[in-house]
């Protein structure tokens, strides 16, 4: 087993590191907030005060924060200057869970590779409620080594690892993907207010393009109406599940790197921008199907 | 059996009268070409030279025609005028298979109903693939009993049978439900294409995404982009298949129904625009999945 | 002076009515309403209980009706039934100065010239205080010696007009004005409203792009901003001006000859739906410019 | 006169020079290329082998760069260590002229401050022919008595100068106009490629739109058809003007703006898209006019 250090102890970082604590791992856990670093040590883990308390000891270091920013702060201004090199042992183990931009992510894994340490990065899917019951899906960038000895550890946490490429290929992957996803439910929400409109049953024309060409994960897992999928969000007035603000954010991570990139993306664009209109309209905290009501303001949907 | 006339022998009707004339049903068709003709008599059906011969005696009419345009035309200024009221046996069953905008189904629906004449729309879906090897999908529009009694024709040409609604519900779960197609399609290159600048492995990328929230007929079906499914038309260079031309027809109709109910649809406009410039640059007989070239003209998919 | 049947006497064609009494016409008005066709008798006008009663007399019949459905219904269900020629003086002029879809315009016109009937199209620019002060544009499609034939009686309810074409011409360059006019409002909202969030002042914003080589229509002389212009609509809470559903309106025409005439018109999709959205979230009756609170729902132009 | 820094002598950095030169100004310049470096030192200046020698005697810095990265880079790394104090004088002011971000213009206005220099933000409108003919407009950010003392320097680069705000501002304004320019000119194609394909002339079209609510600098100024203005790049093949890979790139600062403020927008995106999609088929050094191609592929136009 391991000592771990986890950094950002947020809805997804605490639970996660539950898991750790429960597969027998020694966790060093720090966050700004309190009550996250109390329920830390109720679960078994080690609160810290500082990051540098945190990473002292640690032979892996897990990072979980909201943004590039962050990520790049803790790595370069707190623990990058420790240089915890280990001569007698393997070097500390750098993964960052956080879901950041390609371009931050990949500089900092070409920092670390200067100094030899080993770091991939490996944002999740899944939402609070996978990191809760542990069945996050890891989309892993680095090198093989590296991500075969960090395998172990993420499948504490989670059941699906997907290894993507090299350095930055996680957050690439993942932000692809969601990109898509967002593509994919607002296409769904279209087809199914432009049914509606013309007098077909959602139910019913649901059932049709799940067995047809039309079908997609949003439409089939997570539709954006009531009475879809008993699991679905729209069930329970879009509480719960991938917020507004978190699609917002990853449409954001898929233009900066559209951008950067000089990709023509229209879809993908026009979708952020629904989603910016959406968020603005104050639905961030709901679930990203919502997004149904912007279009169909009149409809029963609209009133959770 | 019935005996049946089938106005239009194009690329799918000709196959569809086939497979009526191999389940056992007497087939008079018609057509403004000669060699479907010919085609038909030598499989066993009767040629006729007028939509007036073909359906004198029938107690089923199938119209298979490119546009609602067509299939008012023949309907109005030349059948319905014949007023084939049957008094003493059901009255002539009509089927129109073609793919029409709503409007003109549920008018020309409208119409057959102050008669007592029952018609369903139906229109298919599975291409001229799915007309020649009998698999192709129905999706119906109509009363109940109208629809089971047209049941086991319609099953002789395909493998299933969706009953969307009433009137015109067949033509608007199709169009629903290829607009949908439509902007899988383009997202999915999109996606495709950004995670390629980023240096992912289309193949790579496009595994992860199938087992993820980004899932869809578009990407594990019809991918476009070779070497990621066997039988998608991307690996022969983009023949055959749902060419653009088509879905830029059912992108339209969409847009169609969108201004009648005036709809939002931001995506599936935005996606009917694309076609029509990737149509507009020469495209219009390749599949639809070729649109991957107008987003990344330097790939190495774009010269097929 | 002439005998002019005024077909439709709303918001629009009742002060035009009155502009031709003004200039000495003999103005025989229809309307379904009873209150317009007392206003026309109060201004010195013939009120006729049926259109027949008030084109029987007519040289020279004008239209001014919603929507091409009942302009095509007025013409080819009850005025060209009664065949009013005039073998010695010349034949009755039709003038449609209703907006409506190209389509429809030309198919009309043409149904005219079968008749030797003369026919021209000639919608208006400048809303109802327009028509009011008899300051309207017109934007006329017909042959010349037509346009010739109707430039006084136009003129007398308008300061301009431009002779765009042959038939539908004048529909045409309208509804392209219009679109264009959509898009440079929503482009003007979204520059203003960047330039907001980035700590821009508005008028200073908005003075330097009037100066610079952003400057438009919608940005000079109908700024989506309070305190931009003294004449504009957002002065006050967006009363009055070219209302939200007439701006749709125009934006469905434009998209209906896109879908005519399969061109790419990504930006007027787009704009289309913006405004599909702004009227479903209830500014129908609004100035088009407060689509700028469709985009910053928290600015203070957002609660009029 | 003032001793004077150029640093970036490139198609717009070299003939400001000249002018400033012209004006009697002693200007020290520097690039990374030799031939511009000849021709300054022909035209009177002092080419100056490295940015230490160029700038060490000067009262004024001007930058002239291609981005962010450039500017930060050259300032940062090598002028602000310089630690160019005079203590009994007043400060060397900075003038950024490089078009670039928001965010980085604002770190380093601010990084400026920290020390007490004097810096404004001055990006320019007008190309290569405006900085040729000394009538470049200048859109400026910063405080007012820093703008004051470099009004007369910039005056004699160009012709007018738009005071914008504080830091940043001058960049801000820059971008929230060429976004809008670059809808202005992507619409203004879509309106005269639909009235084309409607029959209507060009030439009429574009007069009629001039004088209508549709008015706007690119249909005015600088329209996408040969004929309609004797000055626009169109009528040479679209060469010269403000080409594509320029406006791609102020697109794309609009873009990452839109990003860090969470703005919405939606047709500035789209236009992004479009441009990039005419970029990537090969348009980038064209004028941006030529973007008409995109939406009429088979028109004239299109092959210059």
């Amino acid at each position: 087993m391991s000592t771990i250090a986890v950094i950002g102890l947020g809805q997804m970082g605490l639970p996660m590191a539950g898991h750790l604590i429960e597969a027998g791992h020694r966790v060093c856990g720090c966050d700004v907030q309190e009550a996250p670093m109390q329920a830390l040590q109720a679960a078994g883990g080690i609160a810290c005060t500082s990051v540098q308390e945190a990473v002292a000891a640690a032979e892996v270091v897990l990072t979980m924060l909201p943004s590039g920013r962050e990520v790049a702060q803790v790595l370069r201004q707190v623990i990058w200057p420790m240089k915890m090199d280990k001569t007698d042992q393997q070097p500390v183990l750098y993964i960052d869970s956080s879901t950041i931009d390609v371009a931050t992510s990949r500089s900092l894994a070409a920092e670390a590779a200067t100094h030899g340490w080993p770091m991939i990065d490996a944002p999740v899917s899944g939402g609070i409620s996978g990191a809760q019951a542990g069945t996050l899906t890891f989309m892993v960038g680095g090198e093989a080594d590296h991500v075969a000895r960090a395998r172990p550890i993420l499948m504490a946490m989670g059941k699906r690892l997907f290894h993507a490429g090299g350095a930055g290929a996680g957050q690439a992957a993942k932000m692809c993907n969601n990109m898509l996803l967002g593509i994919l439910m607002v296409g769904t929400c279209e087809a199914l207010h432009l049914g509606e409109a013309l007098g077909l049953e959602p139910a019913t024309l649901a059932a049709i393009m799940k067995e047809s060409s039309a079908d997609n994960w949003a439409l089939r897992v997570h539709p954006p109406l009531p009475g879809l999928s008993e699991t679905a969000p729209a069930n329970q007035g879009y509480q719960g599940g991938f917020v507004t603000r978190l699609m917002f954010k990853d449409l954001n991570l898929a233009f900066a790197a559209a951008l950067e990139s000089e990709c023509a993306t229209p879809l993908g664009s026009l979708a952020r921008n629904l989603y910016a209109l959406h968020l603005q309209h104050g639905a961030g905290a709901l679930d990203f199907s919502s997004i149904y009501a912007l279009l169909a303001p009149g409809s029963s949907a609209a009133e959770p």
